[in-house]
């Protein structure tokens, strides 16, 4: 299977548009071979359409049928995995493992999705039934479930080409909801993109669902997104990138006649603070967690720990030597493009023009473009305490060392920070104890809190919470990783008074799809 | 008791503010006694900083001491029934019997959203535990509840005094999610709020909640509203008014630099849909029936009917005439405020103006003041498709009849429809058989379908949805009314490696509230 460098609108391919890009390996900056065609306006306009058209049919696909639709995207994804991992390492610089590992974790949220749908209920089903002889008046027959929103509009990630790009999280979840997905490749791995897209369209023809149920329109500028953001039949949007990008996305999103919901993932410094009872317990292991954790994925993780609180004490001070041992023998690694690496250094330039800010570790940099070093930066908590810009994200293989002098500055640190996506703490159990109001504090600040390990591996499962407070995503109520993610893309409905058989089987009185239901204010769980 | 004017900043009373303003009566223009001082920009600081000072203490209180405060209110709200519903009658005009019925509902949901509470598992506990032999990564303890948003600002409405204002459904939800409330009075009816407001207080006292867990700031201009908006320790809205008031806010909150969530109820026009069949049969009482529901509350209802489509059969022009007559000899009663009135009457006037719409029925003007009088419009389906003007909501006793020739034009009247919170069809059931694709174009567009009923009357239950598309909501994945309302003020959380000690007793190991919890993919319902 070669690539066409076209967009996939619905079941056709498109190259209308006269602007055309490729990609490039970040290691040398080389062009890869075949142009990719930005998509026209008419173009996504078209995909659109196709959506709008299909959406009513899809949306009323049983669970089963959407299920096996998933499950059918995540077999033919598995059959080019080879050549897919290959252009794949080729646009991003990303390890053959890492990318056959995100492989796996793609076709893995596809069938937990599916499992999911069968199952069925998700869609939160609650039914009030009637009594005719209430006093003082009647009490109708009421009941609840999830629907789908519309057509969505995905926006795939630089940094997880396949588990957060074109059948990554949002693409799946969209899917199980029941709603038909308009995804706008990353341009930074076209190739990769169209390889998932032409698998997403084989499942969608041979598990025979409509037309449009997916469409995958190119492009480097940014002209594309905004049709998506702006059309009108457009109606939620998930997005995982920059807090620039996501927070323009969502300022357009807003400004629309109609205004629908943007689910931006869009950055996150994810602090870690290390108690003084644990470094004195475990200060090497810990030095050697941070510093995997900080490099993991050449540090391109939405979960990357930017941030470590470390007590100024004589345990400490080992910690951060250990570390820094640690970080000067690491070696670079190629980011994902030419322009995340520079806005890495730049970053990294930034904070260290700071007075107060040190730079006290840096690995070595290899030979090649692109090439992201590890680097520990340090500042007092004093001095982080009085300058915001300090908790901004650096996105690669950095974290800041903030050594504080007491709790008070923990827990100020804690006070003072924006919404992240994590915050982890490390103590033992006495100092849990002793620091249970920082834990608190940290509670009301994050998507996900953690005790004891790092925040890099966002586990897919019914329980996992990616996201958290602004700025760290646009929408703190939802989660973008895990089964919960699907009601991003559902609203509730309530039908009164309908005859049984006008209801859908999730309400139906007989509760043929045996789900969990809310019936007269008690859960029902029906043998199976 | 008797009334003071002043603002409730937490367990204190002030009258800071050298604006003050007069409720009066709808019916003779009066002003009624005493002043009520509007609360300055720190009035209103001091009610939010005390709320986010409140928020630490009583976001961890636990179900049952929030289920007993809400309780607590219901009581202390019984207790003044006479004293509020005089003044209420006074400030809005509604009769006695309306106002103790409100009033019950206003207390029933207050003991919903506490047995909800004390059953516990509206917090969507999901647990998945860990594998540490899993390979090639272990597989980490993670656990997902929902937890408090923060301070929630509430605007009471003008159209429900208790039900939809200072102890109604916002409120209600917000208190019993975790998160305290500083409510904006409505400037109509401030000595019934200031009353509502004085029990809470008592019930907040009684139950020994923290002070601040609730505060009420009076206002006549919009200014005391766009502070609480914009004030940055606000993290939610709740509002039910006019399309133009809840976009403000809206578009208010979306400008913040932290933007937060608006759940504005703005108005729809509840398109209610007559099939041949069940004219056919039913003539008389539809007629009849759809002459109670618009006139009810004098048509001040968010789900007045206010679009009706009847075929131009023999049954509809006899449906028709019925309900000409039925409204001709209906008598007008007083609105709920002056503007109210002449909004109404300038809506219908501007309707009127149309030379394709007709004024087919009025019921008697009696003498008084903001007199609501009934009166039935007529236009061809053709005409309604080509001005979008007259789906827009007129507030008060009228509904345009909308005669359409085929069912191709009641489609397509469908497809056309904005959001609105209700559809109703009424139908036999060989007319819902063939009318299938009108119900499946009408789910789209509102967040409540109804069969062979009619759509005032909002059970407040589990499964019930005031809510729909935009306009008539600024937020389609939630409700305003019923348990699930809740979640408008809540997000989700993951833990992740917690010892069990430090888990919140929704997620610890034995389940101690015996709540029902997803764990490791399987809903667990414990016995009780």
């Amino acid at each position: 299977m070669g690539l066409n460098g076209k967009n996939i609108l619905g079941f056709g391919l498109s190259a209308k548009g006269d602007k055309a890009f490729y990609a490039k390996h970040p290691a040398t900056g080389d062009s890869l071979e075949i142009p990719f065609f930005e998509a026209t306006q008419d173009e996504v306009d078209v995909a659109i359409q196709l959506a709008e058209k299909a959406f009513e049919s899809y949306r009323n696909k049983s669970g089963l049928e959407k299920g096996s639709f998933l499950e059918t995207i995540a077999e033919e994804l598995s059959k080019v995995e080879s050549e897919l991992v290959a252009r794949c390492t080729q646009e991003t610089g990303l390890p053959e493992g890492r990318l056959k590992g995100e492989l796996g974790r793609t076709t893995g949220q596809l069938r937990l999705f599916a499992s999911l749908l069968r199952e069925g209920s998700w869609v939160d089903a609650r039914i009030d039934r009637a009594n005719p002889e209430r006093i003082p008046v009647p009490k109708p027959d009421t009941r609840q479930m999830q629907i789908a929103l519309g057509p969505v509009g995905v926006f795939g990630a630089s940094n997880f080409p396949l588990a957060f790009s074109v059948a990554g999280g949002d693409t799946a979840s969209a899917l199980a909801a029941g709603c038909p997905v308009v995804v706008k490749a990353h341009p930074a791995h076209p190739g990769t993109s169209e390889l998932v897209g032409t698998a997403i369209l084989e499942a969608a023809r041979k598990s025979k669902m409509p037309e449009g149920v997916f469409s995958l329109v190119q492009g480097a500028s940014i002209a594309v997104g905004q049709a998506i953001v702006k059309h009108p039949l457009i109606k939620a949007i998930g997005f995982t990138g920059s807090f620039r990008g996501g927070k323009a996305l969502f300022d357009e999103a807003a400004r629309r006649d109609e205004p629908i919901p943007v689910y931006a993932e869009m950055g996150s410094t994810n602090p870690v603070f290390m108690l003084p009872g644990s470094l004195e317990e475990n200060h090497g292991n810990l030095a050697n967690g941070l510093s995997g954790s900080v490099q993991l994925g050449v540090g391109q993780f939405c979960t990357n720990p930017g941030i470590t609180i470390v007590p100024k004490t004589a345990k400490g001070d080992q910690f951060q030597e250990e570390l820094e041992q640690n970080i000067s023998t690491s070696e670079s690694a190629t980011m994902l493009t030419e322009a995340i690496q520079h806005n890495y250094v730049s970053g990294l330039n930034q904070l260290k023009s700071k007075s107060q800010v040190t730079s006290i570790s840096k690995g070595k940099q290899l030979e090649g473009g692109s090439q992201g070093t590890a680097e520990i930066l340090e500042v007092s908590a004093t001095d982080f305490l009085s300058d915001k810009a300090l908790e901004e994200e650096v996105f690669g293989p950095s974290t800041l060392l903030v050594r504080s002098n007491n709790k008070e500055e923990m827990l100020q640190i804690a006070r003072n920070l924006n919404g992240h996506l994590t915050a982890t703490v490390h103590g033992t159990s006495k100092d849990l104890l002793e620091y249970a109001d920082l834990l608190k504090l940290l509670e009301r600040k994050v998507g996900r809190l953690l005790i004891n390990s790092f925040p890099t591996g966002v586990e897919v499962c019914h329980s996992m919470v990616h996201g958290g407070p602004f700025p760290a995503t646009s929408d703190a109520r939802m989660t973008s990783v895990g089964t919960a993610a699907i009601t991003r893309f559902t609203r509730p409905i309530c039908y009164q008074n309908f005859p049984d058989e006008l209801l859908p089987d999730e309400l139906k009185e007989s509760n043929p799809l045996h789900i969990l239901r809310l019936e007269d204010g008690t859960y029902i769980l029906p043998k199976a």
